[in-house]
């Protein structure tokens, strides 16, 4: 095998990666704290959580030691690091432009994989990997959004594919692992995410919301012509357009 | 004793009421999100969150490995069945009903009972056993109410005695494990925890507030004294009327 | 070494003033939940969240046992106590009092020297123990305010130097720690931090938010520049004014 592919190489390639994703998103929190009245520790504060928080989210629920966010010295500053140059800089209308947008895709898909690996790495199986790849992946975001007082981004109609390409990124890299072709994984994981990131955004690919949704099985025929029935009785109830939306 | 009061058996039983929780609040967290512009990945988000976020607060305190929910296979897939039973079909009106009550009101004393005994197999004592026992019951609950946006109805007056069934559960479980008569204490602590919530449901009974509350010590009705004279030279103030209240 | 400075006394006298911040938060957690519409388990959670939750995180990230929270009885009832007294008396006006913002910095400062401490004595380095020292003080706060449904205040431009005087305390503890003298780091760091707190409170000093901070690099006034320019061309731009302020 190739001598950049050797075990030492792969482990710092990642390594690499993973501090560009500490960065990116550092940043990105950083940005999104702009114009919510935060004052600079504030800005520090929700760099830290944008760009650690994932990851010592996974490391707390692996039970395997103190995060590594923690214990690795270069996480830190980079995060604040991030947020700082967001602070400095008003970087609202460059993280919309292409340059951000791939990063960020980027981002997205190795926090996946990374995530899935230190997974299975720590004895867990399959399913807790998948699960944990995605946590890793958008947290960190989560947590921010709720610090800055709105409902997270992921769970939102609307924003394109952005957990649904974790799963899919952490689903690649745990079948490519079973398979004993961890390295395909990352690549192919990160690759495979990436473009379908972006393509989703061009696209303006969401997954169905509630309103979007037509049921369809009998029960639910029968349960909507019952509906439809009662509210003829009792015209203007608040919520009746609901359903039918 | 009994073949079915074997330990195995109970402990089978025990594990099947627990998923039936994890469905019942996976289900319940889908039908919550029903309006709030959730996507499909949202609803499956929010439906783990609610089924088995108590239980993952619980085994992260706990420091006892990773959580249960993460390393037996059963627990993911059925609070996603939930949450996305909850997507196809708009349940809303079904969950007021009687049948939900008593399943809700079974569950959250179910997860009280196992809360604490889990705590106490951990070696922990009897109070940590009462505080885990209703983390259990309404963490996952209390999460996925701040992931809505909306402060933790657990925590509200008007809400028929919820978390404080599962603190009175929690208490009525360690009590009978202390005795040694912890199969007792699990049929106990389900059946006075159901009757109690449903018997609140149906009485409206609450919890006082801090306005329903007339303080009757000495040192406050000093207090207000000092508080009307002061009032009667500053006449109107914005807030005077709460303390009145 | 005077008796007094025993390992012992030291051990003892810093669990007295460990309580006393929980009794102190517990009690600011009950006042700030007045006029919330919570019932008296939601300020009794209240007060235990602002007590014990800075703690409690620090311990869940050390992954060093279960929390002292949980294992230490004296904890929860001192919590409990405070929140039941801001319960029972309406204290909004004391507060803000001379007497509580002392007790309030001093038990700022004397977390965040405990939080550095003990991420020390778990064996990790003077970065963690610097941030866990600030998780540690202001930790249980920022859930608090996320229970109640508004931003932390530590992130908000206009506090007064809050979380930064636990930054500052938490690096003095971790400098004095390593010379060795980390009898003289809990006197220095809760002596300086006190000072710091009360002095800022008085003068009303804060950190800057992003409308404050003018960037003055080659590379942003050239942006500002480009901006300005391309203002002229679309007028009546919704968030024009920001980058100006």
């Amino acid at each position: 095998m190739a001598d950049w592919l050797s075990p030492e190489s792969v482990s710092e390639v990642t390594r690499v990666l993973d501090l560009a994703g500490v960065f990116a998103n550092g940043l990105l929190g950083g940005v999104l704290a702009r114009g919510r009245k935060l004052d600079l520790l504030g800005f520090l504060l929700i760099g830290v959580v944008s760009g650690l928080g994932g990851g010592v989210i996974r490391d707390v629920l692996l039970q395997n030691g103190p995060p590594v966010a923690l214990t690795d010295y270069a996480y830190l500053p980079v995060a604040v690091a991030g947020s700082m140059l967001a602070f400095a800089i008003d970087l609202r209308q460059q993280v919309s432009g292409l340059v951000f947008n791939v990063l960020d895709a980027a981002v997205l898909s190795f926090w996946a994989v990374a995530g899935a690996q230190m997974t299975l790495a720590a004895g867990l199986g399959w399913l807790p990997a998948v699960l944990l790849g995605m946590t890793t992946a958008v947290g960190g975001g989560a947590v921010r959004d709720l610090l800055l007082g709105t409902t997270p981004g992921i769970l939102l109609n609307g924003s394109p594919l952005y957990a649904t390409v974790a799963l899919l990124v952490s689903g690649v890299m745990v079948i490519c692992t079973e398979l004993g072709a961890a390295t395909i994984g990352i690549v192919a994981g990160v690759g495979v995410g990436t473009l379908v990131r972006l393509t989703a955004l061009h696209r303006v690919w969401v997954l169905p919301g509630d309103r979007d949704w037509r049921p369809l099985s009998a029960l639910d025929r029968l349960r909507r012509r019952e509906d439809e029935v009662r509210r003829e009785d009792e015209v203007g109830r608040e919520d009746g357009g609901e359903t039918e939306a």
